[in-house]
């Protein structure tokens, strides 16, 4: 495949970690990158070296929905884009080095009051732009998508939510986004996204699936005072709160209900996209998926191996579980910027043949 | 996706097979399928009910090259569709049950002598074909394919074959494809194909894959009588012999090979697709992929679990293995069917928006 260019909206921890992990893989080349203060943009390609030295740990914290995804999680939630008018009551910075606060430190950004906007009018030039945006309301990455597809924009867009709830959204826009020329992957990071992928996959074998469950594993490898805000989001999927009352929570309060955990909490039953992405793709039902994990908040190790189990019948009357297994050492960093770049390259094959619309993971799999 | 019209060359167990998993799936409909003595069409649908139970154990054998997958096996290598001058030598008749000699059996077929062309005659009407051909000589895919080139077939050819060195020979005609509008898929059975696939995703950890080890296992429920032609093929895999040593050997001498092996034979180091496929995808060399597998000849049940191990290093600097691992419960005919109808089916997708050429399971995941 030519070269692909390609913006990242938010420069937190997946934003950042996806730059990085770029620079590992031939033909992507990263042209711009804005938080919601500024705007590192050179067609040419970023250096991102040196805009990851300037920028890391140091940026604006929010208080959002982040991905599982990073368990490095140097800085979450913290890559918020926000020039629209939904930005919802700001979070606690967590850390605020250097000069600037965010992309601005690199010598390669300037402020901007406007960061989306202005990787809109440049989106001529691009071939895919990755919006690694908190969800900070659940319209907020379907409203920002819309924007592309207003402003003509003609490539692709791959985001990392998790929430079930915001598919639906995205895919009510599908002839929008048909018209523009887009090709959007949806949750494309690791649940759902590499891991409704590996179930998709794993399914080949059935005629009928039965039961698809999600679990994983993360370990906090930076500790929990770098990652306040995706241990409150996280919060947010316990059965005794909701997104609304987490995000009300103070900082004592979610130490407290850690403290009850003893630093591990265990999540069952989650809203994640993978049951709606995986029922859209005619895999199985929503409510045949199961997804749940374990957050070790003081440990760098996972405290689970992160597994998907697909159990399923096949044509010939038997009854089986196929299984794929992520190694404990695969960070889950790793396991979200590798598929989000994964997807967003094949979506730049499909969107240069032509095919437009909204997809998910499991749709870029073989047919079931 | 609309309805997918395909049709099927060769109706030995890989044939016959795709055809039955067809009905359970849907949005699939077989309208042709033909052997080198017949051929039954159907351009609203074949009566696979009719078909099958008509030419069960009823098929004229031929010894030639068959996909591991499948170890129902109750007819293998019996697939030989062949109006083309590359006819080996025929094997031996397994089974000659009823009055004709294979699909002619059935009373939507009529003899023929020319079976593939009369199946491109028709192919204007045909989204997909399926070359579940034993490959006679290592060319007769890759020549059976140019023909339906050279009658400007647009659509999708998927092909089930395993020898790595087959591949190059469908790439080398890429470009003819192209001019066609064809969209071919090859090596998409159970290995290369299901199995590459799951090594494409389970990479998708790393920025480095330094290790691909397949490894599958297979029973044959069906016992030794029926599946000569597979165990004669399998063993072309052993060190001690090549395809034309084995092609020499008389139905004694492989059972003295077999008896030899206690019935359970192990193959390290295969020629299997998977290496140039993963290769192609840009996953890995074709030399870090092994291939190998363990056939028992005289239990239904697998010998050992069908496993995928990917290797690799993280961009965060660790090493770790994704584990892909089939459950002992779904047969080889399962895991080869599936995939080849999925594979077919995502190709349909491209076929239809003008994403033409040849591609291999690797392609069709996330890019790497």
């Amino acid at each position: 495949m030519d070269d692909v260019k390609f913006a990242v909206l938010g420069t937190g921890g997946i934003g950042r970690r996806t730059l990085e992990v770029s620079q590992q893989k031939d033909g992507l080349t990263p042209v711009a990158a804005c938080d919601r203060n500024g705007l590192a943009i050179d067609h040419d390609g970023l250096d991102v070296a040196e805009l990851l030295a300037a920028t890391e740990g140091n940026v604006a914290s929010e208080r959002a929905e982040d991905d599982h995804g990073d368990d490095t999680r140097t800085v979450d939630n913290t890559s918020a884009v926000d020039d629209s008018d939904t930005r919802p009551d700001g979070g606690t910075a967590v850390k605020q080095h250097g000069e600037g606060a965010g992309v601005v430190a690199s010598e390669q950004a300037r402020p901007t009051e406007t960061p989306i906007q202005d990787v809109i009018d440049e989106s001529a030039a691009l071939d895919a732009v990755l919006l690694a945006l908190p969800n900070l309301t659940h319209d907020f990455i379907p409203r920002t998508a819309e924007r592309f597809a207003e402003a003509g924009y003609e490539g692709v867009l791959v985001d990392v939510l998790k929430r079930s709830r915001v598919i639906g959204m995205l895919y009510e826009r599908a002839e929008l986004f048909e018209e523009s020329g887009i090709t959007f992957v949806c949750g494309a990071g690791a649940t759902p996204g590499f891991l409704t992928g590996a179930a998709a996959l794993a399914a080949q074998s059935f005629v009928e699936v039965e039961d698809v469950e999600i679990w994983w594993g993360v370990g906090l490898k930076s500790g929990y005072e770098d990652n306040r805000g995706t241990v409150r989001e996280d919060i947010a999927h316990l059965e005794e709160y909701d997104i609304e009352s987490a995000r009300e929570l103070s900082d004592g309060e979610i130490e407290a209900i850690v403290d009850e955990h003893d630093g591990v909490i265990e999540f069952d039953d989650m809203e994640h996209a993978d049951d709606v992405l995986l029922e859209r793709a005619g895999i199985c039902d929503a409510a045949d998926v199961t997804v749940g994990g374990i957050l070790d908040v003081r440990h760098d190790e996972k405290p689970t191996t992160t597994t998907v189990r697909v159990t399923g019948r096949t044509f010939d009357g038997e009854r089986g579980t196929n299984t794929f297994e992520l190694d404990d050492a695969t960070s889950m960093a790793a396991n979200v910027n590798g598929p989000a770049l994964g997807y967003l390259q094949s979506a730049v094959r499909m969107n240069r043949v032509g095919d437009y619309g909204v997809f998910g993971p499991a749709d870029l799999m073989p047919g079931f």
